[in-house]
């Protein structure tokens, strides 16, 4: 038997934002690896081992997905959103690079979900609907130097940004830092959504701006998008909408 | 009978990826809005009119959407890819801002989409596996000289970075001058990739470096992604795969 290995994107939490391509991966698939929460979106059937294991093994984890293909299985490994946003597929192609030859001639494919900026932005209104960035704010992989800089060069860009990961127990003072860089280059009057756990039942959206926002605003499970210096509200009867217009003045 | 408007993303081309919300909204709709090719992936059936308008009309469009939506229609507005990326979702917002009180009391949705630069990046490996920006290359709407400015400090910020509109016919030598640009704020031998019409039965993915890059590898069906500094290419028997991993060294 041929083994293969796909990533897939099981898109934000609800049911119907996973493409019908994810869902005829893991009805073809042996096995199905993942971080806890998301192998529990997957249905148990005859035949399916389901893998699931704790947060930060994701090199771990990809190695064992990797195995098992090698072996003849058919292997989904799930992220949430898209695998290719900070996600599962960089850390299963880093263990391909630095693996066993094997490896390398495996049958792969990555299939794209809907990311978590792109359904809290949706839920929003259209605050990415121009030029925009996607920043990781976790500094396990890299120095916060770095993540510094990037906020500097976004805000003097005018993007819209996008913050994955802004908040962990392990690091509570980073996301404060980040505001506190973000007012300074944007002003306090520069809008900012906090948006969590879209399309799941806990879902909540906050719209405020950097002056009023705090730290706990936000933890492992928000997407934080921070508007361009265009980026505006429109005030309604019904639920407000944030959005970028496409059109920049010279 | 209440109408509302739906404005929704149909993925990059192929069925296997527009999500069950997406296909519900349209299975709802009285009345399907946009450009001629999104319209044309629309089944007809009863019940259910087709308005298919031509490209550089997004205003006029959005204004009639919206006008069917207040006379009590279910209009379902679709774009490609994801509604709030360089689509028609700040376009209706903008007609919003601008249009009389009745539309704003409409009931509005934005249904995201797998959006053109995670499909393509998909299909190479995991390009945008880390911080990224996504920059519109078109100058109807922005001055020439801002893109230039974003496409300098995206480098500065080691950002990778995915183009949409790289080129057509209206403005040939703008993509050319991107292409200088970034040849001399990232080097010669940065990886770039030419993903075009990803999932659709036309679809090609060209790999090579910003040396090597002419502006004729791009048209209005492409998205560019040009990778970090960490960007790599991992040669194997098969097809290569091109990621950017999770870390990055101080």
């Amino acid at each position: 038997m041929s083994g293969w290995l796909k990533i897939v994107g099981l898109g934000p939490g609800d049911e119907s934002l996973v493409t019908p391509e994810a869902n005829t991966a893991l009805a073809a698939a042996t096995d199905v690896v993942g971080y806890i929460p998301y192998v529990a979106r997957v249905a148990p059937r005859d035949g399916l081992t389901l893998h699931a294991s704790d947060n930060r093994v994701e090199l771990d984890r990809a190695r064992h997905a990797l195995d098992l293909a090698v072996q003849g299985h058919r292997v989904v490994v799930v992220s949430s959103g898209d695998p290719g946003v900070f996600a599962m597929a960089s850390a299963v192609f880093e263990a391909v690079e630095e693996g066993p030859d094997a490896w390398r001639t495996l049958d792969i494919d990555v299939l794209p979900g809907i990311t978590a900026m792109l359904a809290a932005a949706a839920r929003a209104g259209a605050p990415l609907g121009h030029d925009f960035c996607a920043i990781n704010l976790s500094d396990n992989l890299k120095p916060w130097a770095l993540i510094e800089k990037r906020l500097r060069l976004a805000a003097e860009a005018d993007f819209a940004m996008a913050f994955y990961n802004p908040r962990s127990k392990s690091r509570p003072e980073g996301f404060e830092k980040a505001l506190e860089t973000l007012r300074t280059q944007c002003g306090a009057d520069r809008l900012i959504l906090f948006a969590r756990a879209v399309s799941r039942p806990d879902e909540s959206l906050r719209i405020t701006t950097l002056g009023e926002a705090t730290a706990d605003m936000a933890d492992m499970s928000t997407v934080v998008i921070v508007g361009s210096s265009r980026t505006r509200i429109i005030d309604r009867p019904v639920n407000p909408i944030v959005y970028t217009p496409r059109f920049t003045p010279e």
